[in-house]
């Protein structure tokens, strides 16, 4: 007993704790200045993308635009870039190797091409530019303080974990997604307290610029039994697979452009052309932007049966060809619709396997079955918890290597 | 696009869908045979434990046995334990090293000493003979099946997971946990079908079985701003120090009995016979056994000042003197009884604060944040759900490398 106390009080110990609260204030401190900054610009980002979508739908005419923005985007990462083209990959391959400096412009060019997609009508979210404004914003304070090497890696991490919590309004999700994120399979818990830090003051901040994040709510959760389970369990392969037509198709896309369109600019623009003659082909306009309102009557009435397919090519054209943005909101749309389209086929509410579609193809398209759970439990209050553990974990299975990053590393392989 | 279906359906592709497929199914059935003996194993440990402690209850004299208990259970372990009495650590140390043979007779073992130490009132819990019995169980279906040796190991942590989900009716965590709690700031995916199919199917089994779990609710939820943050931050930390002083207790308590009574059976009556002083020098039978109702009080009413440190003592040396069952449900009642105590001092509500201490003090014993935050989930249906994940988070942080298992594996240090 004396042994034990007289342990807790000797020098050794007590130097160490008195690193571990060293370290501990600087994560504190960095998180927070990291939450701040991110949170804030989250908060712009946010709120011009909905005033150009609102712009966007009040003159239709923007479309034909949307080559002409192409071309700018092109330019701007072709002569201004300075390898921020990369984007999402190029923040998995500088944690992974040091590799792939981080330009601080990243941040600002990214916000800018995400603005001229979304004004002219481009298929795409908003996840992306919060994460890479994110690595920017660490990087920046990463040379301010001139952190060393391993803690770069780890406040860029946080940077993505500000950047997601902030941008989704889910602050739980976001301290996971970014350790969660860079390796399949491993979850970089070293980088906890920081990413914490960052993803609730990022949402926070957002929260107080006036921020308020679209809900979708779930109208009637099915009971437990085995034949629902069963059900759950093929609904989520399904949607696991959809995830990966997503991630194959947009990654073939985008080595098309590189083999037969070296030039940044001619491939947006001929992405512009085939996303004008793919709406005039369909007739609608609801694969346009962002889509909430689609996702939104997914959730409360009825959505063309094929709706997730368009909204798959549209972005994979969109992302494929070099326009900017994100990816989750467009998987959102994928499996909401999707979702509200086989309710009537296996007899479960639409609302429900809306939602359980949104985080099934989001677990699968980015490898991260935790962040996605929680997620679910952060978007929908707690409801169904079963369901959507089973969805993530099926859909993560199944997705296999496969997902939208194509930089993240695999730790072990999943089966 | 051509290049893109051919892909899918080229030979290699093919023959890789089909082993991915193949080993899916082995996983499946082999969890599915893991959780349906371990769900019924819990069942009749849960339902014996229940009617031993009403024996108990009913004939207090039966604590005066404590002892001769002691030396009944030293000798098994000595004559016939096969090296099993290293419990939980021997199951770790196995899958870390394919060191120390998991015997057979580990699970029967366990459960006749946890038996005997329910009835005679050493105070424990459940989860480490049903965890122990899930992975002799694993170990069976290995030889059964000749299973390969990096399969072996995934398979046992399969039978962690499917002793923890029956054990505690919550499939969710149960799944998680095994994969967590191996090594600490690592989760093994790669276990993740079996261990999901096992916590399910043992989950599904033991209530099939009839077992009722004991259920405790939060009755109010504070509002979530900076004072109640910071609050819970606070408590949080005491929390996690309350873990790191059980695990250093039971820790010495077992070193002082390795250095100075070697013999098992010496130790274990020693330890009765402290068992039976600190009883009757406090003057209460509350700490004995699993001491459920005191922890319905802590949700209910208001408990002792110091019943934690009680209960502390009590199950320090009761497991730390060589007997047997498990530490989480004393756990549960050091934090809920803490989270009780201080909800006066702090102005939160008792009952939301003992279910908070309950996961915080379980987080950083075991090393399990996550888990810890998705049994918070399940047995609080998603209520305060920010509360639980930062307390979750936290305890894991400042319990540092201490917790009870000492042959988890360290991954990365936690900061």
């Amino acid at each position: 007993m004396a042994s034990l106390i007289s342990k807790f009080f000797n020098t050794t110990t007590r130097i160490r704790h008195k690193t571990f609260i060293l370290t501990l204030s600087s994560w504190v401190l960095w998180g927070s200045i990291i939450g701040i900054i991110v949170g804030s610009t989250s908060a712009l980002l946010i709120n011009f993308n909905d005033f150009l979508t609102e712009v966007r739908e009040a003159n239709p005419v923007t479309l034909f635009f949307l080559p002409i923005g192409g071309i700018v985007i092109g330019y701007i990462y072709m002569y201004y870039g300075k390898g921020s083209r990369k984007g999402n990959d190029l923040i998995l391959e500088h944690i992974h190797h040091e590799q792939g400096k981080i330009p601080l412009r990243m941040g600002p060019i990214v916000f800018l091409c995400t603005f001229i997609t979304h004004l002219l009508g481009g298929s795409t979210g908003r996840e992306g530019a919060a994460i890479q404004m994110g690595a920017s914003i660490s990087e920046g304070v990463n040379r301010l303080f001139k952190v060393n090497k391993i803690d770069r890696s780890i406040l860029i991490i946080s940077g993505i974990s500000g950047g997601f919590g902030s941008a989704f309004g889910t602050p739980l999700a976001g301290t996971l997604f970014g350790m969660e994120a860079i390796v399949i399979g491993k979850t970089k818990y070293e980088a906890l307290i920081p990413c914490l830090v960052a993803s609730f003051v990022g949402h926070y901040v957002a929260t107080a610029w006036g921020i308020e994040h679209e809900h979708f709510i779930i109208k009637s959760v099915p009971d437990i039994n085995t034949i629902n389970l069963l059900k759950i369990i093929g609904l989520s392969i399904i949607f696991s697979f959809t995830s990966v037509m997503y991630s194959q198709l947009r990654h073939e896309v985008k080595r098309l452009s590189d083999k037969y369109m070296k030039n940044l600019m001619l491939r947006a623009f001929v992405g512009g052309i085939i996303i004008i003659v793919l709406t005039y082909t369909i007739g609608s306009r609801d694969y346009l932007g962002r889509g909430l309102p689609m996702v939104e009557r997914a959730f409360d009435g009825h959505v063309p049966p094929l709706s997730f397919l368009a909204k798959l090519v549209f972005t994979a054209i969109t992302m494929g060809t070099g326009f900017r943005g994100g990816e989750v909101i467009p998987l959102f749309f994928m499996g909401a619709t999707l979702g509200n389209t086989l309710s009537s086929v296996v007899g479960l509410p639409p609302s429900f396997l809306a939602a359980l579609g949104m985080i099934a193809v989001f677990s699968g398209a980015t490898n991260t079955p935790v962040s996605a759970f929680i997620l679910s439990m952060e978007m929908f209050e707690g409801k169904g918890i079963t369901y959507f553990f089973i969805a993530c974990l099926i859909s993560f299975i199944f997705s296999g290597h496969h997902g939208i990053y194509a930089s993240q590393k695999i730790y072990e392989p999943k089966s």
